[in-house]
């Protein structure tokens, strides 16, 4: 049986390849990019079915790029999935913490693990451009006294050891990813609905939009701001709701947003995931 | 008469440093700062009297950094300006345009002139830590083949020429920056708050909170959410609207708000900048 492609960004073992696993199965075929325009090409073009894409972290915030992407390109979104990001020292499997005097790793990881190196003060953090990337890098040179933080899959994937495990300061460091593809997929149960708009700019547009919503109680559980590039000071407005898109509120909501908005793309309608 | 010290982040030449003559006149005394946090800390400690942060650009989008500082910081907000962003290439006065293969500057600026690079293509971008700096660099070098984008400001003041002007794709560039100090300062005329909050984690929390803004005809002029990072996908909200913290209309809104919120701080009342 042929095995199901799913495009991710990053190196073979990326936090977004682990996503993809929750979302598809094990059995699927890896396809990494090297960045998130190349992932949206790659399923555009048919050279991978899926693709998955981090949209939303607990501790950083939404990753920009891709709200941008979801609203320039024509993936629709399918599914979401939440991942806990665990951060583990990585290394070769013929030393121990002790011998580690440099860890690689993307800065934002590296920020993530701000107390272990206030704890091991002689070991130094360097900037990397992937967590999975300095993982394999790590593997390539052999080091005897460098490691690297990514999760935990990639020490497996790479013949690698954990040297030290969960050593991100926060543990409510959660990640949401969503899984795209060129068309819809029905279901049934508990659906989401993402949506992006813009509105005249006038007082009060964003009160009377989220009104629309609330007088049909559908709650709104995500609502994300991004510039219009060619309009300064006006905003594309990015919201999550609970609600399928065939259902009747959801349509009528629609049609009423629709009157008092200057542009709408309905993103996606897709099984809601548990937190 | 002893100059006015203004912290900002960047080299000497950088646009916040230009935004800190339009809030302060040329006479100010510059204080560069590594990072915004030191640029927190200078201001805290009174070793500059101002600070002047980019908070949100028509491009980019919101600076987070700059948001999350504010709330965990202690400083006020007294002002906001508004700064045209106007990508220049700058090189030594020994060269032309068609001298120069590699051209540095910050990330976002190199993103922001794709037709620049797109037109010459044997001139490769190369990214630095800061634009300003780029050009400080492209100075002590004085290099014949290389060049910086930054703003005009810069070629002056590294006594350097402006090989072509206005490189940027889109001419709608605009910052908003925030100049930020320990105390208030009273005024008169048209003013804006900012204001952070966040709320109980309930369905439509959202929608009430801007109803108490939208009942009282208190206009919103920017809405932006970040994560809470001790509980997982909730959110703190960031609230900019017309109005001055002592109207009696404010302070019934900010009392009604404090009712239905878990947390509230206000981060400023000032005078408001023309677009």
């Amino acid at each position: 049986m042929a095995k199901i492609k799913a495009a991710f960004q990053g190196e073979r073992g990326a936090f977004s390849e682990v996503a993809s696993r929750q979302f598809l199965g094990d059995s699927i075929l890896p396809v990494p990019c090297e960045s998130f325009e190349d992932l949206f090409d790659t399923v555009e073009k048919g050279k991978a079915k899926y693709g998955v894409v981090p949209i939303e972290n607990t501790l950083v915030g939404s990753i920009h790029k891709n709200y941008d992407l979801l609203l320039e390109r024509d993936l629709k979104v399918i599914g979401e999935t939440y991942l806990r990001i665990n951060h583990c020292l990585i290394g070769s499997k013929k030393i121990s913490l002790k011998n580690v005097s440099k860890v690689y790793s993307h800065p934002v990881a590296l920020d993530q693990c701000r107390e272990f190196f206030k704890k091991y003060q002689t070991i130094a953090p360097i900037s990397y451009y992937d967590t999975a990337g300095a993982v394999k890098m790590i593997a390539e040179i052999d080091s005897l006294n460098a490691a690297a933080i990514a999760g935990p899959y990639t020490a497996e994937l790479y013949n690698l050891k954990v040297l030290k495990k969960s050593i991100e300061d926060e543990k409510t460091n959660f990640t949401r990813f969503l899984l795209l593809s060129k068309n819809d997929k029905p279901f049934n149960g508990k659906a989401k609905t993402s949506i992006v708009f813009s509105m005249k700019n006038q007082p009060g547009v964003l009160y009377k939009a989220l009104s629309i919503f609330s007088i049909r109680d559908i709650d709104l559980t995500k609502i994300e701001s991004r510039p219009l590039r060619k309009k300064a000071w006006q905003y594309h407005f990015y919201i999550d709701f609970q609600g399928y898109i065939k259902e009747e509120r959801v349509k009528n909501a629609l049609n009423h947003l629709k009157e008092i908005s200057d542009f709408i793309k309905i993103l996606g309608s897709y099984p809601q995931a548990e937190r």
